[in-house]
């Protein structure tokens, strides 16, 4: 079925069968129809894994869906840093989906991490656009490759759950582009998603499923988006207006009102066909293009296996006090913590899977060591202490002189669906680890979390690895990291702030009414905490291994406009391990306010114990860029930028500085009376002509440094004065002389 | 004269007397018009002593004026915390004024510190609105009780000396009202200035000399000002327009094209010649109330005595360690530092000072011990290293065995007209103090500057005293402080960060362009501090004494709506001191962002050795208020209040809470399809409406919590769904029942 096909069919097609086909048929499917055809196809929720409900008749999608593999939660993906894992853990959701003829499978989710309290981080990846949108890339070509479709959402500034169906993110457009839609657009460009989900929220005051500037003029036009728009389950406020908009698929069923609404609106020429037959050609590609992929077989051990590679990578070792991890297998410990018997693998809200199997992570751990204790150490359905189960921990503990600690959020604190209010592990989770503390036993702490914690207990334990949200092999894959068959390669993709208070959106996040100011504008994340200097509890891209690396040297390259840095790094320690090397971007000379760092380029390397290698990042001319709202575009400014290899953004191993040639983006509007003399004095060709009239005022006048004044304040006040102020401080400068010298300003070409 | 003869005089003034006398005859005079006997009157620069002009012919003002008292600029004057002392400088610069036939004397400056760059802090009082208020009001009825008018400045929002004459300070109304007006506000409503100075930069979008809406709507109507609204000199852009906008006087002259502007608008029938008549009887009113000062005697060694008593108190003990201070006359010490003999006593710009006397530090300290050393230690004119001089320094310091380092700001690091760009000292000075940190002896640092710097050396140093701009009397009172004739009484009027970054603006100041985001919001200064948890170098409110004082009990009264504080307060220590008492409050339950704690009180009380008192201190309603821009006005709302006795803002001493009977205020905006269900459901009224609807919809269907799906999550999806999801997620639910339910709920009666 070709492009031409699609539009001869919607010819063919009734009013009534083309209003049809722009929202489902049920919760999960299309419409069909029949006389042309045209077949019903199923879209199922993801993304860590497929999601196919089993009973249709279930609406909000909550009960029991087919069995399929459960990946780590995006949380966790992202920390591998590892696009040919995220690829693989992509081509191995497309398989299970091809399987059950699901022709798209909803998500990446690429939304910006605002907040840690965000209930649906989890699902997302970073706090960082450029490593989002390596992440989605990745995925969904892992997906797509398969023959089935994706869709990239939440599109777009869907940051919190919070009064998500009727908020809105009020954004500076700097900030947007540079950070909201930035994951977006490159993941749009480099991977062509089938679907995009618009967001249920307002951007700017206009609900994102209504947005022809979102929808049409910059996905579609600016990016060159090939796909259909698919709205969030229930995004739709007004169906026309949103058709209009782009957005091509209203979800689930709207019962037929949507159907009726855009039928009378073409029948009384509120809405031209025209925009009807587009939105139908759409749909109709993606419907035949669906159609062509054939079910394949599923080895689910396989996906087991590679969902313990993905969780065992995706763990982040925070903490290793006199390398207390690996753990030696024949010596005695205690294993605490319910969480280690009744692993939180997953998310809850549209994401949730029905998993293939489930790693028991203590008998995971008793394959290692069957002599391993156990004790639950707290109850995980509320915050309630229990001293029973406190002081049987603690006799456990101290029985094998060594604790591991099996912590980290239940459900009820994180969800889609709602925010959390803090960022506290529960009350009786912290109160076992100081108890811990007391017993002067070795404490490791391995994390179950979406989003950060804070740590106030921190300094009493030993070692912490953050596990986020592991999916199904969660428990074979701790055992791994613990036990040193994996070596942790994971870095945070999110900054670990010390307190919710320093996290840049505290004070104006979740907004007030249905409204929510981006105050912090571009520093999000480490852009606020490297700029501002608050040091976090962890940086974005930290993370600790069982080896060490050595930086060797970095090489830079100019070609044109674009950059290539070579970083040689040496496995210095006695084991296999990977290193991220993360490349950040510093501008020094910008006429703009820029964060203090920006990642712009990464590499993972696996190296054997003493091994060499060297990873080559490209750096794009666009990786130089900011976006400049006054003349819209990116732009890319002359002078010095410094390139800086490192470990993570707050530990820098090279630097390199090169100059790019490229001039500053140059604006010359027309001169008003409120120019100041300081900016009109900057252009050489208005500086001849504005000099020679200033020289005859200035003859003999008092702006002229005297003892009191110093110079500086006399050349600050002529800078900053607009040229209307002549007028009162130069007696002969009349309102006359300033047209005449505008006029005369105004006649001067320049660039 | 009266108001009446004014308008009588109004009537007989011809089109050309009336546009005259609505700008300056030379740069500080205005018009006479002979023929109906209305003098002249001259403005003057102040506000920290009188800047009377010798020589008319300098307009910028920058030559030598009539030798006047100078008194510590309002950072150190802020700093004293104290409403009488602060009256009594008022009332000596309006002797001085009246003495030389000067009508106005601009100033005080209430504008808030923003950021500790601006160029022109040490003119301003503080980063809070209160005491900036009180501050004001208490120095404006020291000069208006003489006869003399004073001109509150700078309306409004001009918080940067960047590009003052262009920028706009972009600034959402919450914030306007609760913190850039706030002080102004208070300050006209309670001291009446004779006349307003509006500002150079615009305001959201207007200059402030053509905003009717600050200068009528809000500053004569709403808060009753009675004076006339002056311009910064040279702030008119447009006359005509800032005379409709409720801009009586342009200054300095426009050279008669002010004038003819008007004119020609009256005459052209854009400008209605009322609006010029009663600007007219409010400038007639004004100039005839100055002729009835009389000029008086002026005795300036009391006037000096004054200034030393308030530089004294002024100054702000901010390290201590060991009780190094106060120092023993008899013990030897060396003087180190340029600043001791050239001492930097006031600020550059339009308040700079020709001073009657001035104080030599250095002869100041010997006239308690004459044997003290001097070594200059650093240049002042350059940041350029002098090993000679440091050399010099370190030997005396050695010999002497103890060193007294006079620091700070030389002239050309601030000023009106430009911001620093940093708040380091300078490099010579703090190589200075590492240098002197190394010989182990005992370092006591003596700051003039008139705003923070960050403070690397201060681990290096035993004592600090923060000196401000203090005056021609600076020299007697460092020495009184530091060989302790006067005990340290001042409290940081403003925060100390630990470096620039931290400062809630950062990022934001000075702007890009010509305008300027306030995106901190209502959380400038310790308002921010407190809130995100950044622990200052020092805090707001903070300072030493050489005695001590426990709070020993607090008693809150609450009669109607306003709130009475009793604190009682012991010295502890063995010699007379004065302790400030700071009210904070804090709102725990409100239904907006607020402050975690914001200051709303405070009395200074001096106490002998073992002395008990007790402050009483009021808080009136207006007090537990914030500003509700979607309903103008100030809303106290009910529930708990905390209110804290405190030393300083980090400081608390003790805590009371009390319980507001006021209701919060009620929205009851129509319900629209994108109500969400939770906030309908908070309505008691609606609430039996739609509830029995959710019933009827929710029987059977999936909003009920699953085995999976923890209920907070289904509770949340619920809450925050508008209505017209539920035509998405409920088969049954049309649009046409979704019309129906909105009518019914839009007919129930509610408050």
């Amino acid at each position: 079925m070709t492009v031409v096909s699609a539009e001869n069919l919607v010819k063919q097609m009734t009013l009534e069968e083309k209003a049809g086909l722009c929202s489902g048929a049920s919760f999960w499917e299309t419409k069909a129809v029949e006389r042309l055809d045209i077949p019903s196809v199923i879209l199922t929720d993801g993304p860590h894994g497929l999601r196919k409900q089993q009973n249709e008749g279930d609406n909000l999608g909550l009960l029991d869906s087919v069995p399929a593999t459960c990946f780590p939660s995006a949380a966790g993906l992202a920390a591998t840093w590892n696009r040919d894992l995220l690829r693989d853990v992509g081509a191995a959701i497309g398989r299970e989906a091809a399987k059950e003829n699901v022709a798209v499978v909803l998500g990446p989710g690429t939304n910006m991490k605002r907040s840690p309290l965000c209930g649906r981080n989890f699902e997302y990846f970073s706090e960082d656009p450029y490593l989002s949108s390596e992440m989605s890339i990745a995925h969904i070509t892992g997906v797509q490759e398969q023959g089935v479709g994706t869709s990239l959402k939440h599109f777009a500034v869907n940051n919190q759950e919070h009064r998500r169906m009727t908020t809105d993110a009020v954004v500076d457009e700097r900030t947007l582009r540079e950070i909201y839609l930035a994951s977006f657009e490159e993941t749009v460009k480099q991977a062509q998603p089938w679907t995009v989900m618009s967001a249920y929220n307002k951007v700017n005051g206009t609900y994102a499923s209504e947005s022809s500037r979102l929808l049409t003029d910059i996905l579609k036009k600016e990016w060159g988006f090939k796909g259909i728009v698919v709205s969030d389950w229930g995004a739709v406020n007004e169906r026309v207006q949103a058709l209009q908009a782009g957005l091509e698929l209203e979800m689930p069923s709207s019962q037929g009102e949507g159907d009726k609404k855009i039928i009378s609106a073409v029948q009384s020429g509120a809405l031209s066909e025209t925009v009807l037959d587009e939105a139908c050609v759409r749909l109709l590609d993606l419907i035949f293009r669906s159609q062509q992929t054939e079910a394949q077989d599923v080895d689910f051990d396989s996906h087991h296996q590679l969902a313990r590679q993905a969780a065992a990578e995706s763990m982040v070792l925070l903490k290793n006090e006199n390398d207390v991890l690996p753990l030696d297998p024949s010596g005695p410990a205690a294993v605490i913590g319910r969480l280690a018997a009744y692993p939180r693998y997953q998310g809850g809200g549209s994401s949730h899977i029905n998993p293939v199997k489930l790693d028991d992570p203590l008998e995971e751990l008793r394959k290692y060591n069957p002599d391993i204790a156990y004790a639950p150490g707290y109850e995980l359905e509320s915050d309630r202490m229990n001293d029973t189960l406190l002081e049987e921990a603690c006799a456990a503990a101290e029985k094998a002189g060594k604790a591991v600690v099996f912590a980290g959020l239940p459900d009820r604190f994180e969800s889609e669906g709602y925010d959390r209010s803090h960022l506290r592990l529960p009350d009786n989770q912290v109160k076992l680890l100081e108890r811990l503390k007391e017993l002067q036993v070795p404490v490791i702490v391995v994390l179950s979390n979406g989003a950060p914690v804070e740590m106030p207990w921190l300094s009493g334990v030993d070692a912490v690895v953050e596990g986020y949200l592991g999916g199904q092999a969660f428990g074979g894959a701790a055992a791994d990291v613990l036990y040193g068959r994996a070596n942790p390669s994971g870095r945070l993709a999110e900054t670990f702030p010390e307190r919710l208070e320093h996290n840049p959106s505290y004070g104006f996040f979740p907004g007030e009414g249905d409204q929510v100011e981006y105050r912090e504008g571009i520093f999000i994340g480490y852009r606020y905490y490297n700029t501002k200097k608050i040091k976090p509890l962890f940086p974005f891209g930290y993370g600790l291994s069982y080896t060490t690396f050595s930086y060797d040297s970095m090489n830079v390259e100019q070609v044109d406009g674009d950059v290539y840095v070579d970083v040689t790094v040496t496995n210095t320690g006695d084991r296999t391990g990977a290193e991220v090397v993360q490349i950040y971007l510093s501008h020094p000379e910008s006429s703009v306010v820029r964060p203090e760092k920006e990642l712009k380029g990464f590499e993972k390397i696996t190296l054997e114990a003493g091994e060499t290698g060297t990873v080559r990042i490209a750096l794009p001319e666009k990786a130089f860029a900011y976006y400049e709202p006054e003349k819209p575009g990116w732009h890319v400014e002359g002078g010095s930028v410094l390139i800086h290899a490192a470990r993570s953004v707050s530990d820098i191993e090279q630097t390199e500085k090169v100059k790019l040639s490229k001039d500053v983006f140059t604006k010359a509007p027309a001169v008003h009376r409120n120019a100041t003399i300081g900016d009109l004095m900057k252009d050489p060709a208005l500086k001849e002509v504005l000099g020679e009239e200033l020289q005859r005022l200035m003859a003999g006048s008092v702006f002229q440094p005297s003892e009191d004044e110093p110079s500086d304040m006399i050349e600050a006040m002529m800078a900053y004065m607009p040229l209307r102020a002549l007028v009162s401080f130069q007696p002969s400068f009349t309102e006359d002389r300033l047209e005449e010298l505008l006029d005369k300003l105004n006649g001067v070409s320049r660039r």
